[in-house]
C-alpha cells in the first residue's frame, strides 16, 4: 500500500518518516529525534478537501520534528513531507520535549556504574557485586525547582531484583538518582533522612515458572471458542485506516503521543451522513501521588505529554490480547537516532456480541422481541514503566460511543520496614513494600462537530422541582426536571462533577432541533468516574496539570490547540500553567455557538490493596457518549431481531413469526 | 429430582407449592393465592445445619402464604410443608398483599365493558365499537389518599393500538380509571382537567412485519459464534441449585418478589472456604415519575414489592435472549387460583471471555505475560407491563461480584397535544407522546459475612491531606488520603453518595487483618450511579420508598427483615413508613462489629428522548463489590495465562516460555 496517495489524516509512513529524518540529517548532523509526526491538516483547509475532495486542493503532507543536538540544544519544526522542505524552524529554550525509548533505556545502565550510586546502594543493603541485579525506571524528573527546566533531567526509580526472574517492583530501593541525558551522568542522587534497607522477603512472582513451582495453574478453565466463519462486519476502505460499521464511519489515526486518533466520525442515519465528532482522542493524563514526602512529590507522571502512549504502545498478540476475529493496525515511530520503528499491531480492531440490544414482551398477548447488541472494538495497550493501560474505544449500534480503559500492570512501589506506620499515603501491600496512594486522571479531547461545527455544550443536573410539597404546582412533591445550563464562556465552562444531581454535560447543535421533541440535537457525556484531582490548589501537580482541575473545560477550536498540558510537558513548573489555561485566558471568550473543543478529565483514585500486588487485574474505567434528540426515534430497529412475534401472529399460532435464533449455542451439563 | 431432599435454600418446589395451596384449601375454601413461597431458614438454625449437616437439624421446610377471601380479607401465615401444618395464621387489616399477574389480567377485560369507561373513550376520541381496541396496564392504586388501603384498587393506564400488532405505548389516553378487583368493577374515574384526546399519528413499529415494509433488516451483520467445545468451566452440585466456578460457590434461590438470590456466597482461598456474603438479592426499586399533575403522582411503581421480579420473570430462549453454552434453572410460581406455573428457563447461567485479566511487559527486557479473564452471569429478564429489566449477577475471578442492570423494554407514556410544552416534566419522544421523566431506584440487600457475621462498614472519601501547601507535612501539597468513617450505628450509617470524595463503603470484619497491609478484611462498594431520590422530603414517594432517602442503609441483622419497603407494599401511605424506618426506630442500635445488612439504593434518572422510542436500547447500570485486603496477594495468579516468558527465558531465546495462545482467532480481512 506504500504507493497509494495517504489519505489527509493517515499517520506518516516508515518511508516519510525516514524521508524526513534524512532531510533533517541533512541539514543538522546526527541529531536525537524526540518527534517526527503528522502535523494534522489545518482545519479549515481538512473540511474543504472532505467536502469535496475532487475539487479541492488535498491538504500536504506535514511532519512535525522536534530534536534534541547533542548539546542539548532544542528545535523544533514543521517540514513538508512532499520536496521536503522547511515551513518553519526555531529553537526552543527552557523547555524539554517528550523523553524517547532510548532515553529510558540508557538510565539503567549509566547509574550501576556510577560510584555513587554504588555507594547508596551498598548503604540499602545492595551489595557492590550485585549492581547487575539493581534496576531503575527512568521517570522525566517532573518538576524540581533546583534544577528547572533549562537542564534535560530524568530520576531514576531504583530496584532491586535478586534474581534475574524476580519482579523488581516488588525489592525498592531508597534512593533516587538524577540522571542527565545529555552528559550521561548522575548528577545527583536524593537520599532520605529516613533511610530503608531493601527488604529481602521471598519472591513473590506471577510468571509461569513460579505458578508451576507452586502447584501449577488451576485445571478448570475450558476454553471458549469466538469465530466469525462468515468474516467480520465491519469494512476497512479507502488507504486502509477508514473504517465502516453498522452506519459508523471515521479514519482511526495514531500518533507519538496520544495513540489512537479518531478522525471524521459520522453515522450515517437512513441515508445521511451525519458528521458526529470531528476529533476524539486522549490527549493527556496525570498520575499523581500522594505521599507528601520528598521527593516523591515527583512522582506525577503525563503518561502522553512525558512519555507518549503511542511511543510505549505494546505490539499486540492475536489470541492473546485479542480474541475472536481480529483486524490489526501497525503503527510506525520514529526512534531517537531517526530509525524506523514499526510496532505491528499497535491498534486490534473487533467485534463482540454484547447481549440484549433490545427486548419487549407485550404480558397481555405474549408478542415478543430480542434484538442482540454488537459492539465494535478498537483497543491500544501502552506499557508506562509499571503500569498497563488498555484503552479501547467502543462503538455501539445505537450511536453510543464507549472510551473505557483497563488499568493493569504493578504498582509503583517504595520500600518501608515491614510494619511501618504508611500515615495513610501508601498501604503496605506485601512485606516491606508500600504503594502509595494515587490518582490516574485521564484528559478526554473531543472536538464536536454535531451535523455542522457550531456547537454548545450544557451543563444538565437532575433537580426536584423548586416548589414545595404542597404547593399547586408540586402537591405530592414528586416533580423533578432536567435543569440545562448553558455554558457561553471558557470561564462558564470550567465545571466540576456534581454526584448529588447526576451531572452530565450535552455537547449540543442548537441550530438543528429534533423533529419529536423540538430540543438541540446533541451529544451526551455520561461520565461517573470523575474524582477531581485531590492534590491541593496550589500544589505543583496542581500548577502542571490545569486541564485536571475542573472535569470539563470548553475552548474554542484552534488549530494546534491539542495538548492541554502543553506541547513540552517534561520540566514544566507550571509557572505560568501550559496548555489550557493559556487558551482560555481570562475566559471570556464565546463558546456557544462556535467550533468548540470539550476536554473531559476522569479517572480514578487508588488507594493500593494487597490484592493489587504483584501484577493488578483490570480495573475498568468507562465513560458513554450517548445521542440524545440525535435521532427522530431509536436507530436499531433495523437489527436483526433474534426472535420476533406479533399479537396477530400469536393469535394466529405463531405463522410468520421470525425466528433468527442462534442455532450454534447449546445447553451446558445435559 | 423430585424425589431428592431439596436444599434447605432451594425454592418451594412445583409439588411443594401444590401441596400448601391444597392444604390452605381445605380449611379456607377456594380462596386467591398471592404468595406461597420458601420462607428461607431462620439463620441461627441454619448456620448450625451449614457448619455441620450430618449432625445438626435440617431446618424443616416452612411456606409464607398470602392469601385474599373472595369477600377481599386477607390472611398470612407460615405453613409447615411436612405434614402439613399451620405454624402461624392471621388476619391482615389495612394492607394489601402483592397483586398477582391474573387480576392484571382482569382489568383490561373489565375496563372495557364499563359505560363510564366507553363515554370517556368516546370523549377521547375512540369510537364506542373500537373497544376491542382500547387497552390498558393494571398499575397497584399506588397511594389515594381518597380511598386508603381498606379497599384493594387497582389503577388502569389507558391506551389505544389502532391495529392489534401497534404498540399500545404510542396511543395513550388521558384518563384513568379505578378497578376494584375483588368487587371485578370500576369505581371511579380520574379525569383530567385538560383533555387530550388520543393522537391518531401513523404508527412508529419495531416489530419485524413493520421493519419489512420499510425496507428490511440490515443486511451487514455477520454471525458471531461462540462455543465451549469442551463444556462449561461452572458445575451445578448438590441438588441442582449450587453453583462452583473459579474458587466462587454459592447458593442460588428464587422468590416470587427479589427473583434470583444467592445465598451463602464462599470463595475458595488456597483451600480455605471463606465466606463472603450470606444472602445478596434485589430486595426492592421504586421507579418515581416527576410529572406533578394529578394522577401522575401516582405512577411509583414498585416493581418488586408491588408486583414481583419473580413472578414477572421472563422465560429465557436459547440463541435469543442468551449465547453460547447456557444452563438454565426453572422457577415455579403459584397461580392466583392455587395452580403451578412453572417459568422454564428463569434465571440462565453462562461464561464469557472478558478481555484482558492482567498483563505486564517490561520495556527493559521484553518479559511479558497477558492472561485473559473469564466472567460468569447468571441473568433474570423480567417484565413491568411497559419496562423490561435484565438483571445480571457477574462474578469475576478476581473476588469481585457485580450486579448489573439494563434497562430495555418501552417508556411509560402520556398524551400530549402535538407540540405542547412539557414544562420540563417530560419529553415528546414521538408526535403527541409525552414521556415523563423518572427515576429507576434498586435497593440492593447484602447481608455480609466476611470470615464471619461480625462485620462493619467504614464510609471512605477521598479527601486532600488537611496540611496546606508549603507546610511541613504537605510541602508540595500532594497529599491525600482515604478518609474513613465507621458507621457505628444505624443512625449514623444513612448516607449518602458524595460524587466529589469518590465516596465508596467498606463492608469490613474487624477482628481479622490482612496480614500485609494490617488493615481488616473488607469487600469495597463501588456505585458510581447514586442519584439519590429526586422526589422531595416530604412528598408521597419519599414516605412510601423510605430505602430510597439514601444511598446507604445499615441494620442490625434479623430474620424476615428481607424487604425495606414492608411486607406488604401495594396502598401504603408512608404513614408511618414501613420496612427499613421501622427497623432503623431512633437508630441507636449499634451495627458496629454485629451481624448486619447493608442496603444500597442505586440506579438512574431518566429524562427521555426520541431515541428511547418506540422501544428502548438497553442502558445499563453497573456496581461493584470489590475485594480489598481480603486476600493476600493477587487471587488470579493461577489463572493459566496465552503468553508468559521470564526474562531468562527471554534471553535464552523464548525457551521455556509458555504459549497457550487461542489458536482458534483468526486475522480478519485478510
Amino acid at each position: 500500500m506504500t504507493n497509494v496517495t495517504p489519505h489527509p489524516f493517515d499517520p506518516l509512513s516508515g518511508p516519510e518518516i525516514e524521508l524526513v529524518v534524512n532531510f533533517i540529517k541533512k541539514g543538522h548532523g546526527n541529531v536525537n529525534f524526540h518527534v517526527v509526526s503528522l502535523q494534522e491538516p489545518r482545519k479549515a483547509e481538512m473540511k474543504a478537501w472532505l467536502e469535496d475532495p475532487q475539487r479541492a486542493a488535498r491538504p500536504a503532507r506535514v511532519a512535525e520534528v522536534v530534536i534534541i543536538e547533542p548539546d542539548g540544544k532544542v528545535f523544533e519544526g514543521l517540514v513538508n513531507v512532499s520536496g521536503p522542505s522547511i515551513i518553519k524552524w526555531k529553537p526552543v529554550h527552557g523547555e524539554q520535549p517528550i523523553i524517547t525509548l532510548d532515553e529510558l533505556a540508557s538510565v539503567e545502565h549509566g547509574c550501576r556504574k556510577d560510584p555513587k550510586v554504588i555507594e547508596q546502594c551498598v548503604i540499602s543493603g545492595v551489595h557492590r557485586d550485585e549492581m547487575h541485579k539493581v534496576y531503575c525506571d527512568p521517570w522525566t524528573i517532573g518538576y524540581d525547582e533546583r534544577f528547572g527546566a533549562d537542564q534535560r533531567l530524568q530520576q531514576a526509580l531504583m530496584y532491586y531484583r535478586p534474581d534475574v526472574d524476580n519482579c523488581q517492583y516488588q525489592y525498592p530501593l531508597d534512593f533516587c538518582p538524577i540522571w542527565d541525558p545529555i552528559k550521561k551522568e548522575v548528577i545527583a542522587i536524593d537520599i532520605p533522612e529516613v533511610r530503608r534497607p531493601v527488604v529481602r522477603s521471598p519472591p513473590l512472582e506471577y510468571h509461569h515458572l513460579a505458578i508451576e513451582r507452586q502447584g501449577g495453574y488451576r485445571k478448570d478453565l475450558k476454553p471458549i471458542h469466538i469465530t466469525q466463519p462468515e468474516g467480520v462486519s465491519f469494512k476497512i476502505v479507502g488507504t486502509g485506516r477508514e473504517l465502516e460499521w453498522q452506519n459508523w464511519r471515521f479514519h482511526i489515526g495514531f500518533n507519538y503521543r496520544e495513540g489512537i486518533v479518531l478522525n471524521n466520525i459520522t453515522f450515517n442515519d437512513k441515508g445521511t451522513v451525519r458528521p458526529i465528532f470531528y476529533r476524539m482522542s486522549l490527549a493527556e493524563m496525570v498520575v499523581p501521588y500522594g505521599n507528601p514526602e520528598k521527593p516523591h512529590h515527583r512522582k506525577h507522571a503525563f503518561d502522553l505529554g512525558e512519555y507518549g502512549a503511542g511511543y510505549l504502545t505494546n505490539s499486540l498478540s492475536l489470541g492473546c490480547d485479542c480474541k475472536g476475529a481480529i483486524c490489526y493496525l501497525d503503527a510506525c515511530m520514529p526512534t531517537q537516532t531517526g530509525a524506523v520503528r514499526k510496532i505491528k499491531n499497535a491498534v486490534c480492531i473487533h467485534e463482540e456480541d454484547d447481549g440484549i440490544l433490545f427486548k419487549h414482551s407485550d404480558f397481555r398477548d405474549d408478542s415478543t422481541i430480542v434484538t442482540r447488541a454488537r459492539k465494535l472494538i478498537l483497543q491500544q495497550v501502552f506499557t508506562a514503566a509499571n503500569y498497563e493501560y488498555a484503552v479501547q474505544w467502543i462503538f455501539h449500534q445505537d450511536g453510543t460511543i464507549q472510551p473505557d480503559i483497563r488499568l493493569t500492570g504493578i504498582l509503583n512501589t517504595y520500600v518501608m520496614h515491614p510494619g511501618e506506620d504508611t500515615h495513610g499515603w501508601g498501604t503496605e501491600v506485601h512485606r516491606g513494600v508500600n504503594a502509595h496512594n494515587h490518582q490516574h486522571l485521564f484528559c478526554l479531547r473531543i472536538n464536536p462537530n454535531l451535523d455542522g461545527p457550531n456547537n454548545s455544550v450544557d451543563m444538565v443536573d437532575a433537580v426536584p422541582s423548586t416548589d414545595p410539597v404542597g404547593s399547586p404546582g408540586n402537591f405530592y412533591g414528586n416533580a423533578f426536571y432536567a435543569k440545562r445550563t448553558r455554558l457561553e464562556t471558557a470561564a462558564q465552562a470550567m465545571t466540576d462533577y456534581n454526584g448529588a444531581t447526576s451531572r452530565t454535560w450535552d455537547m449540543i447543535n442548537k441550530n438543528k432541533l429534533n423533529p419529536h421533541s423540538g430540543k438541540p440535537i446533541s451529544y451526551k457525556l455520561v461520565s461517573r468516574e470523575v474524582p477531581g484531582l485531590l492534590p491541593k490548589e496550589g500544589s505543583l501537580v496542581w500548577k502542571r496539570a490545569a486541564f485536571a482541575r475542573h472535569a470539563i473545560h470548553v475552548t474554542k477550536y484552534a488549530d494546534d490547540q491539542l495538548y492541554p498540558a502543553g506541547v513540552h510537558v517534561p520540566q514544566t513548573s507550571g509557572e505560568p500553567s501550559r496548555g489550557i489555561t493559556e487558551w482560555i485566558g481570562n475566559g471570556s471568550e464565546s463558546v456557544d455557538n462556535k467550533d468548540i473543543v470539550l476536554w473531559h478529565t476522569f479517572g480514578v483514585s487508588h488507594f493500593p490493596a494487597p490484592e493489587d500486588f504483584p501484577v493488578m487485574p483490570a480495573e475498568p474505567i468507562s465513560l458513554l457518549l450517548r445521542p440524545r434528540h440525535f435521532f427522530a426515534c431509536n436507530p436499531v430497529m433495523d437489527v436483526p431481531p433474534s426472535f420476533s412475534v406479533t399479537p396477530s401472529q400469536i393469535t394466529g399460532k405463531g405463522k410468520g413469526a421470525l425466528d433468527a435464533t442462534d442455532r450454534v449455542s447449546k445447553l451446558a451439563l445435559s
